[in-house]
């Protein structure tokens, strides 16, 4: 990322201010939440013109449900960053990410944005300091990049148990390709699809979400070979998001294999790695395959009593080992083995098969543990 | 119930069987979950021809993603029954919850059937008996009743956080009011919106829910009358279920007003009572209204920044205190007060009002705990 931007970020307790630098054709992909934050409505504002030249964003503050003074904040802060670019305000984005319900505090903001600009860089310290700057209950600053002869690189935040939650998702991938920003529009939905959304929907995402992409257009690339690029650089930090999720201990993935349709296949494999009676059970290495049966037959999707479904194991990204659970609707009594398993990994994956269709899908979630309930319960308004 | 039935049960260890005699018109709601239980699906036959003489229901194994066999042992459990009355089989309704996906223990049932078969009675110890014998995860046993000139008197289990998860519910209400089973269907319906479906919608049910409504048909009733019966017996057995959601602290009650149709109001209510964000920070005694107006936000229904919310203490079904945190859509900072009504409250109510239009709706919840995750992650299978 720092080889793409300058960019500077700085953090005081909850509170942070991050800046990057960085002119080219965007577009971005925005939360459906019908309480959309002040600072989400100024950018999709500003990114009808399908170009920008900066990003200033805060953490600590969502700057949302704050009516017409929130807007005016938001506003402000892209008129910050505008001015020392001497361009208009139109060519700043703005993202917060924090508590809803307060006014951001414009003096801090204010303040702080000197102190990040006039430190502006393009070293990986100063990556660093942006990624760190955007960060709310996240563990560790989430990056990904993807080199061939052009270059994309991402930045993210997330944590929060995400669905069927709100933590806040703000990712923002820069690129030296070249391209329209219809283009890059029509390329980033359909990476986000693969992405960030089999980890969070539309539908009950934050007030606050939203993922940039900036394109400088310093060379030319094919469709093709962009996208291929940009998913593996989105599900990366999506990844990286659920490893992350509040007081998980074990990343869950589910497959879902021949259902009707992909549509179908998503959506299924989304109801299970929702539930938290799955989340619960993977928590407490129980092979508890009834939930996810159980999830799964509610998730409105065509099944088939038929199916075969089997647990896979895998720590640091290496396989700890597989077993079948159920094979033609029938279970095979492998808990002891598949409890073993779970014991020994850190990422449990559910593969089912449904012999309906051609449509596989997948979701990334995370278990719920202790940690989380204590996070959240604690996590002071 | 005792007046009306006579029943029995026992429980063993995770296992119980119970039974009840009651002959009358009889209609059901079932889950609308794709992997029904076979228990379910013999039960929905039965009830086509609107008459039962009686129940046989079973806890600790919900008889679920066990196919022919499942299917044929929930046959032979109305058998059991069926030849004790002397009556067809298609005269028994069969209930299942439990563990899902191994086989039911016929030796066991078959044993104990004659057993709890000899007690039959109708003390009131025997209807203690059948509540405890379906009861899982539940820490108390479960009856509601009304009385006029007929009498409504019910029964049920639950536990379970209830949405967005599946555990079993399962309610039998019985009556000796006189009602065709056309009739019957209609009121059920009803009283199921008003009551089950504001903890638990169709939509994410276990793969074993049902409610029975079995009417002995001794007297005449006004359909108006007895429909106001129905839905208190069904509201005050559902506000029970949820008292006694797996680990819950505090019971959450959210309440929407003049939402832009009454169906609207009940969704948003739904989807605030069910986010995890909001049931950490009532347990965490975090009056943190951001948290509910960004579920309402993500609910789908047509919202208005310009709402009023309130929250609202009671303790022991006493008010402990209310407090307005947003009016207008402005925070009041409130929080401190409505942090010390929260310590001293067993039930948080938020009233949110859209002011859009003229739909009201509610939703029972309760708060997530470090019980529910202990409780769901030693849950063995």
């Amino acid at each position: 990322m720092h080889e793409l931007v300058r960019c500077n970020g700085v953090k005081e307790g909850k509170m942070g201010l991050g800046v990057v630098v960085c002119e080219g054709n965007a577009t971005g992909v925005f939360t459906k939440n019908k309480f959309k934050s002040p600072s989400v409505i100024v950018t999709e504002e500003h990114l009808r013109r399908g170009y920008i030249e900066g990003i200033i964003a805060n953490s600590g503050n969502a700057n949302a449900f704050t009516g017409k003074r929130g807007y005016d904040n938001a506003k402000r802060m892209c008129e910050l960053l505008a001015e020392k670019l001497k361009t208009e305000v139109e060519s700043v984005a703005v993202a917060s990410t924090g508590v809803i319900g307060v006014q951001l505090d414009m003096n801090w903001i204010e303040e702080k944005f000197e102190y990040v600009y006039k430190g502006l860089g393009s070293g990986k310290d100063k990556a660093m300091a942006f990624a760190r700057s955007i960060m709310t209950t996240d563990k560790f600053p989430k990056f990904a990049s993807y080199k061939e002869d052009f270059k994309i690189a991402g930045v993210c935040k997330g944590a929060g148990m995400i669905h069927p939650n709100m933590a806040t998702m703000l990712a923002f991938v820069f690129t030296d390709a070249k391209f329209e920003p219809d283009e890059l529009k029509g390329m980033l939905r359909t990476a986000v699809k693969y992405s960030f959304n089999t980890i969070s929907v539309d539908g009950d995402m934050s007030t606050n979400d939203m993922v940039l992409l900036i394109a400088k257009g310093e060379c030319e690339v094919g469709r093709d070979r962009f996208l291929k690029g940009l998913k593996r650089v989105c599900i990366d930090l999506a990844k990286q998001i659920v490893r992350d999720g509040e007081g998980a201990s074990k990343v869950i993935k589910v497959t879902i294999l021949n259902a009707k349709n992909e549509e179908e296949a998503f959506r299924g494999a989304r109801a299970v790695v929702s539930s938290t009676l799955v989340k619960t059970a993977v928590f407490g290495n129980d092979p508890n395959w009834g939930r996810v049966i159980a999830s799964l037959g509610y998730s409105g999707i065509d099944v088939n009593e038929n199916l075969d479904l089997k647990l896979l194991g895998f720590k640091n990204g290496c396989k700890v080992g597989e077993v079948e659970l159920v094979l033609n609707g029938n279970g095979l009594g492998n808990e002891g083995i598949a409890r073993r398993i779970m014991e020994n990994s850190d990422e449990i994956e559910f593969v089912i098969d449904l012999k309906l269709g051609e449509g596989s899908g997948y979701a990334y979630g995370c278990d719920l543990t202790y940690d989380y309930v204590r996070l959240n319960s604690e996590y002071t308004t």
